[in-house]
């Protein structure tokens, strides 16, 4: 059990779940403390009934604390992670700022658990729409060995931040009163719109959001192997990523394999009849914590072995405090046990 | 030249942009009729400063028209598109009743005009997500010849017609007021959701949307060998349906010379820089006539030859009146050319 455990950037859209998911979990710690930039210093916030008072994110912040779990702007990441370390602390970090560094495990507790093993201080969190399409792809590779992704994503304003949520509302209010929407989180308005880039180009004409998918994928998975094509798309959603997902394998794998593979894998609901007009939307996975898979279907393209399926996380909760909190959970057992 | 032209369903959504079409194309009749059910039977409609009022589409109304464009839902069209052709129509038919029959040519007039010369007495227009993406597809087909398609749209809720539109703007705004919205026109509410399903089922767990993606397809490519994988979902957008795809040819194409051939097609816009944020949205694609082409690039995740772009288009206009529109051009060039 860990005495102290520091939660960064507690104001910000991720980092309020990770709050809430400290009481729901009942994560045990005897202090918490948290942390933020100047803007929310002094600023109350109530968790687990105590009222506690949010203190600068600065060096020497981390003396007393054993356990750190982060949500901030990959820049806030880079420089205060290392001091952080360097303190004494562990750091559970959500920004992608360390997550192909090859000392960071990058964990996704129900697919690679077992990388945690290695950390030196630093455990990165993986991207929202990572998360959520590993913890599917998971069950399929272990059975039928994946050799090839190709995934479309819809992904919503949440992912960044409340920014994204109340410029999605204000642009959505302004086109239905007939006005001119604006955009400054988003790179147009985003209400009653689709915006096919998330991020800057990073590799041959793809984003960085999509090159995630690539990187992050192959690293959780261990697997380099697998071979990504991204499309990475904004929708006017609030919360809940959708991804059309089409994989190829090695072995050969039925609807009915799949089916069974993605009922049997933790973090997994399955919700795939559609005759019964039942799959998963953004709308029914807001403030859930697992990853919904639907519309399993055969790749009727391919000469191969191929599944398609359609998959929904909310993107705060398993797409981010609910992956972070888990790893901090990973790493408590194995405090406990060693 | 024709001398009477009949509209069928011209209240309807696409009916209206028919109506603007015949205006902007100035499109030459001697006379305009309109037709439509009951419920419209009487209203006026100004259409190239002439007022004329809607009649009712019943057998016998057919009986001094030379050319009929029909925009109606698919049993309105099953049952009296027969005693159109019989009673001496040509008809030029957007609904998906008659697109599969082996007697009846389905155009893109940018891909397969030829195709007409076969027609007795019906030609039918495609569905609005199958006709942009194969405006896209041909001049690669055409160039490398396309073996594989892996598409996942993002489609407007005017496929559903006015009433989708009317809904989505409801369901918005009963979001934006803390209410709980409803649905009529779509299986759930659509307002900040997504819908993983158009249509009912098909084909082994493909909805009709998506397997007119397949079988429209080829009939228009006249390729029955292209495979294709689709996944259709309806996205809370009014107009422009948008298109993720990823082709796979048979012979070696860059991201350059698709690039060129997307440029160099008849009906596309290429709208293709990443790093200036240029790409097609459905906010730009509004009330536009071109399929939009942009996100142009390599496919990163396969063994053979692969392009992945992104394609939106005004699914009520290239998606459905204009390209009527344009078939109902064809046929007075052929009628003129006799």
């Amino acid at each position: 059990m860990h005495d102290t455990l520091a939660v960064v950037g507690a104001t910000g859209a991720v980092g309020r779940i990770v709050l809430q998911q400290l009481e729901t979990r009942d994560f045990p710690y005897k202090r918490l403390k948290l942390l933020a930039s100047e803007r929310s210093v002094g600023q109350e916030v109530t968790v687990k009934g105590e009222t506690i008072k949010i203190e600068l994110l600065a060096p020497g912040a981390f003396k007393d604390v054993d356990l750190v779990i982060a949500s901030t702007p990959d820049e806030v990441s880079a420089e205060f992670v290392p001091y952080a370390v360097e303190e004494g602390a562990v750091v559970v970090d959500e920004s992608a700022f360390w997550r192909m560094d090859p000392s960071v495990p990058l964990i996704v507790p129900e697919v690679n658990p077992e990388a945690i093993a290695d950390h030196k201080g630093i455990i990165a969190s993986p991207n929202c729409s990572t998360t959520q399409m590993v913890v599917a792809l998971a069950p399929l590779h272990k059975a039928c060995k994946i050799k090839r992704v190709v995934v479309s994503t819809y992904q919503a304003t949440s992912g960044a931040g409340l920014a994204g949520n109340v410029e999605l509302m204000t642009s959505t209010q302004k086109v239905l009163d007939g006005e001119t929407p604006a955009s400054k989180t988003f790179q147009y308005p985003i209400g009653f719109n689709l915006i096919p880039q998330i991020g800057s180009e990073k590799f041959e004409g793809y984003t960085s959001e999509e090159m995630k998918l690539v990187y992050e994928t192959r690293k959780i998975m261990g697997d380099d192997n697998i071979q990504v094509c991204p499309t990475a798309v904004r929708v006017p959603v609030t919360i809940g990523h959708s991804e059309s997902i089409l994989v190829e394998t090695e072995q050969p794998i039925s609807v009915e394999q799949a089916r069974e593979l993605f009922g049997a894998a933790p973090g997994i609901t399955v919700v795939d009849d559609l005759q019964g007009q039942r799959y998963p939307m953004p709308r029914d996975c807001d403030g859930k914590d697992d990853v919904f898979v639907g519309r399993i279907r055969r790749d009727i393209s391919g000469q191969g072995n191929g599944i398609a399926f359609w998959c929904v996380s909310d993107n705060l909760r398993k797409g981010a405090a609910t992956n972070a909190v888990q790893i901090a959970e990973l790493l408590q057992q194995s405090v406990a046990t060693a």
